[in-house]
């Protein structure tokens, strides 16, 4: 089996599991949308890192399969809280739960979502069920922390960079290095094997979302599917953005900066284009593209400390792939 | 030291792990909100009961304060999303989360609750952390569950008084269910203890949740501190509401019920007592206290079963307590 196919056969395992955990009918009220976001597709890019972690130290992909469903339903709680607060009307093409039900249902589902988490979780059989339940507690705690930073960055007037970098590792990072750190523990893994696939995936998870934030602005809009500028038509404090407020001294750059704040953002295809031509002229571009590189060095060596495996190799095609994107 | 003594002291040792979860400071988005609703007081039933469990198995009340913890975090939690859910304004004389920041506030505050919960269960020391934590997770599930029954019963015309008290087990009961199977396996408890004391606390849950609807008709409005009828004029369907609109044969006495339930409550205090004598007549009051009699005795049945000991002497002293209180 090559890389593409071994992911297309453990995500329809995980599928399939996350499938199991959505067959209760009764209240219908909270369980049709928690399985209306549990089908409705997705990368399965946690569950999948959790599993490669745990087979990179030895260990079975069967007995990670529950902590892997786990991450999953942990990951679209987010989703389904983060969209009401973001007053998100579409995820993954569909209508988000709080627009297709109401505000109550998308609340207690997602509440629901986190039970059923945990109940995945627990059914895990590893003499470290005690430490894998706290780190993934622990995730859940700076996923929370993360978004209320992220809330809090939306209204306050300064945001250096490093805090941008700080609100993304709790948002982000510290799933996906709690996804590294219950597969390697499930899987058997040393202190040292557990701490270097850490360390991978939470500069992964970095790379991955600064990546992104750079994607937005210079990505080919054909292959992009969409128009680019999105973040800065809604006016989000990315890493690009932020950084350009730092670097900036020319006032007509500080005024252009300054519009794109406090309007909460650009509004037509020529002033995405104006910030584009700033961000390059003061070398914002590049500065992003040296941190994605840097983060994914970083995870590289990490991952690279580990003893040679398919796993290992599959993890290196994974993460390539996670970063190469063009979409 | 007397129960009453006794149930002091536990409850200063459990105030002060909860001053423990919430000593971090940022981001003040999440901790404000959090600190604000653990400190705000409250009877700390649920933790009372799953200390008194586990001595009563022959367990120290020590080794049960992390977990006991966990299910007053656990049930802030509960009351702070509901609280969103039902547009409460006020909670324990206070301004509700919701209320004093906003809606955002409350959500994410709720779930850094859930967080925090397992993060204090999870340090408990017991060979049984695994089914520990399975029987916590259980519980957020049947609450979440409960939830939904009653937001569905609020707007479904027909709610028989049967599906009443599967709603209220869900939504109360099994969290007192829980502080017992918890307790009682901290405390090194027999299969048999276990099974005696989640019986017993569930059917206090019981008693207690109809005992208060009963309270709330019936009680001596100077005792009781407010008005009564509050349910009535909120247009709530309680077990007395449902057991009235089931008995009901007279045209006039279906049209009041009628009235009640489609106006979303009654505004006047004379319509009050109008719906207080039709109890009276339907033989409501004595349908609910006889409930109220049936769930309690089933409870002291279970708890009779229990060998004898202080921890079982005072769980009788606190559920009578709980049960003929008049406020």
């Amino acid at each position: 089996m090559d890389f593409k196919e071994k992911y297309g056969f453990y995500k329809n395992l995980v599928e399939d599991k996350l499938l199991t955990f959505t067959s209760k009918v009764s209240p219908a009220g909270i369980y049709d949308p928690m399985r209306y976001i549990l089908d409705g597709g997705g990368k399965r890019i946690r569950p999948m890192l959790l599993i490669l972690c745990c087979e990179s130290v030895g260990g079975k992909a069967e007995s990670a399969l529950d902590a892997a469903a786990a991450i999953e339903i942990l990951h679209n709680f987010t989703l389904v809280h983060d969209d009401i607060m973001d007053n998100a009307d579409t995820r993954r093409g569909r209508e988000t739960i709080h627009k297709k039900w109401d505000r109550d249902t998308a609340i207690l589902a997602g509440d629901g979502l986190i039970g059923y988490a945990y109940k995945s979780l627990l059914k895990t059989k590893s003499p470290r069920i005690q430490d894998i339940a706290k780190s993934f507690t622990e995730a859940i705690i700076e996923v929370c922390e993360g978004q209320s930073y992220d809330k809090e960055f939306e209204t306050r007037r300064k945001v250096k960079p490093d805090e941008y970098i700080m609100m993304i590792d709790k948002k982000t990072s510290e799933l996906l290095k709690c996804c590294a750190e219950i597969g390697a523990m499930i899987g058997g893994g040393t202190e040292d094997e557990i701490s270097s696939l850490k360390q991978y995936a939470l500069n992964i998870g970095l790379a991955f979302q600064i990546q992104d934030d750079l994607l937005d602005i210079t990505a080919d809009e054909k292959e992009f599917g969409k128009k680019i500028g999105g973040d800065l038509r809604e006016g989000k404090k990315t890493f690009l953005l932020l950084k350009a407020i730092e670097t900036a001294k020319d006032e007509n750059d500080k005024e252009l900066l300054h519009f794109v704040t406090e309007n909460k953002g650009v509004r037509t295809d020529e002033q995405v284009l104006k910030v584009k031509e700033l961000y390059e002229r003061l070398g914002i571009i590049t500065a992003a593209a040296e941190k994605v590189e840097e983060f994914t060095s970083i995870a590289n060596a990490h991952l690279n400390k580990m003893a040679d495996s398919d796993a290992k190799l599959m993890l290196k095609w994974f993460s390539d792939m996670l970063l190469n994107r063009t979409s």
